[in-house]
């Protein structure tokens, strides 16, 4: 079979490599579909080099369906479409043992820490997978994994219907937020320096605004009529999309923490306690997460069309992570099988 | 009458001014004692001085007794013992209609932006009064303010019996939280740099360490099996305080801010992410809490005679400043009445 190996310095290379049977407890997946995120670029520019063995089959965004069961598994059968929930937890550390086994302190992240989805035929832990209906597109279902992403960040915000919601940046993870915030029964704001992905957020039917164009704080504040906003999503993992969000809150906003700050922020403290603020970290997702994900894709409330703006095949993988690389594309999904 | 009046320039000057008889919906307080606390201390260095009309009148941590009652008073009798719930909010602005009257936008805080309780007697709006029961100390009484201040920084950590928290901070309200912490079930650690401080707290009961003499958030994983603290209080003000909060919690730990940090800090978000942490503001108090605090007092859980260091005649208002100022000093009362 054909697999898309990660081989350091910035270099992918689809390879042919011999299937292996699932081990116990392992299904195999005949992947489908395989959606490719920054993270994936992190991995590709080196910046992840400590954490990833090479060659590397990176890829944690899947659809597929059940090929082969290992022995000692049960409950499922070939054919079954699925997805997989990419964490792989040890059970025992401590935050594992307060039941947050989802940011265990030793935490496989499977696709980065252990091998994932870029190849035809892909064995996982039975466990690790999670049903699809069997009328969904698998194309669509590509897109349950950053869905869950999404369904996490909201839950963490506890929102409720008729709030108001800031959402900074407008990536692939910030339109979904918008979405699911939606959902919830949220009236959403999206903040975005690119016209090109401020237009998609307007034509998906948000509010927008360009932060680079006038005080942040005071167009939310009139949005919302006088108050600011109840949440605030800081999806950009930028500094200014940091300040926007926190200046930009109602007294008892909560502020989620979802895109990638590397380095130490300055963050407005005296504001977080004179409007007592609260700023939450959210980090991938909980099962129960994922299958509201698998829900709401099922459902049809994930704008799968206009997310998804390129697909390529298992064997132009490399250009599939050009072509993100570039800019200009919103979601990229690599089709890895025959029945994708 | 005298007052003490603050008169600029760092100056205090105990002065005689004419009493005037409570105005509609007002009570005269006849004042037993006044905890002077470090807010009074900025005011007195001008650091509000665009907010402080002088000659000012400051003090907001009360206890007395109502001496007179204004027209439209109904429910109050001459003597009965009060403190004093120091805000007053607008109503109308969207704090207000959202519930969270204590952050009003247009707050106003009684001893700073109105006249306050270091004087003989005291005219304030009757429904600031807050009840005490006849048989409690009045100089005990005065302790209730800062530990409203104190159990309100607990609700807002959410905190559960067993759970760990860490203090940052150990002057009066870092010993206020982590009485009420105790109280709250929790077990306590102390971080203070002070030796006196640092030992007192000892005394009181509590776990210390000292932040200078290692790393906290090694000490503090230690202290916890591993894990870091559910809950930790900033209460030093200070960037490395915050550094220690953040580092030292548990995954899904929760840091309550309390100390005025005047300008941005440098935050670990990435810490934040990973770790699934929540960093909430905590301001001044709700009534549920200055109840809750009347109670405690009442019942003996807060070490009065350890925290009250020092206590000065309201004739000597000027040299108990200098006292609080010189350091040394826990918490320093005003006696401004022959009653108490």
């Amino acid at each position: 079979m054909r697999a898309a190996h990660y081989l350091g310095d910035g270099v992918i290379a689809v390879r042919d490599v011999t299937e292996t049977p699932p081990g116990p407890g392992e299904v195999t997946v005949a992947v489908a579909y395989t959606g490719i995120c920054g993270t994936d670029l992190h991995v590709l520019h080196g910046a992840m080099d400590a954490r990833v063995t090479t060659p590397a089959v990176l890829g944690h965004e899947t659809s597929g369906r059940v090929a082969a069961l290992g022995p000692e598994v049960s409950g499922w059968a070939v054919g079954d479409p699925v997805t997989v929930m990419p964490l792989r937890w040890c059970g025992s550390c401590p935050a594992c043992q307060a039941g947050f086994t989802h940011v265990c302190r030793q935490l496989v992240f499977v696709g980065i820490d252990a091998p994932g989805s870029l190849q035809q035929y892909w064995n996982v832990p039975a466990d690790l997978l999670v049903r699809l209906p069997h009328d969904v597109s698998l194309r669509a279902a590509a897109l349950v994994e950053p869905t869950a992403v999404a369904v996490h960040d909201v839950e963490r915000a506890d929102l409720r219907p008729g709030e108001s919601a800031l959402v900074v940046g407008a990536g692939p993870v910030g339109l979904l937020v918008a979405t699911v915030a939606r959902g919830g029964g949220a009236r959403v704001l999206v903040s975005e320096a690119d016209p090109r992905r401020r237009e998609l957020a307007a034509d998906l039917g948000f509010d927008v605004l360009d932060p680079v164009a006038g005080d942040v704080a005071e167009r939310v504040e009139a949005w919302t009529g006088g108050a600011g906003a109840h949440v605030a999503f800081e999806v950009s993992g930028s500094q200014p999309g940091l300040d926007d969000a926190v200046s930009a809150l109602a007294v008892r906003g909560r502020l989620v923490l979802v895109g990638i700050h590397p380095q130490p922020r300055q963050v407005d403290v005296f504001r977080v306690f004179w409007r007592e603020l609260t700023l939450a970290g959210a980090r991938v997702y909980e099962r129960a997460d994922f299958e509201r994900a698998v829900a709401l894709v099922a459902a049809g409330d994930v704008p799968v069309d206009r997310l998804v703006s390129h697909v390529a095949p298992l064997e132009s993988a490399r250009a599939a992570f050009e072509s993100l690389e570039a800019g200009g594309q919103v979601k990229v999904l690599v089709r890895c099988g025959s029945d994708a």
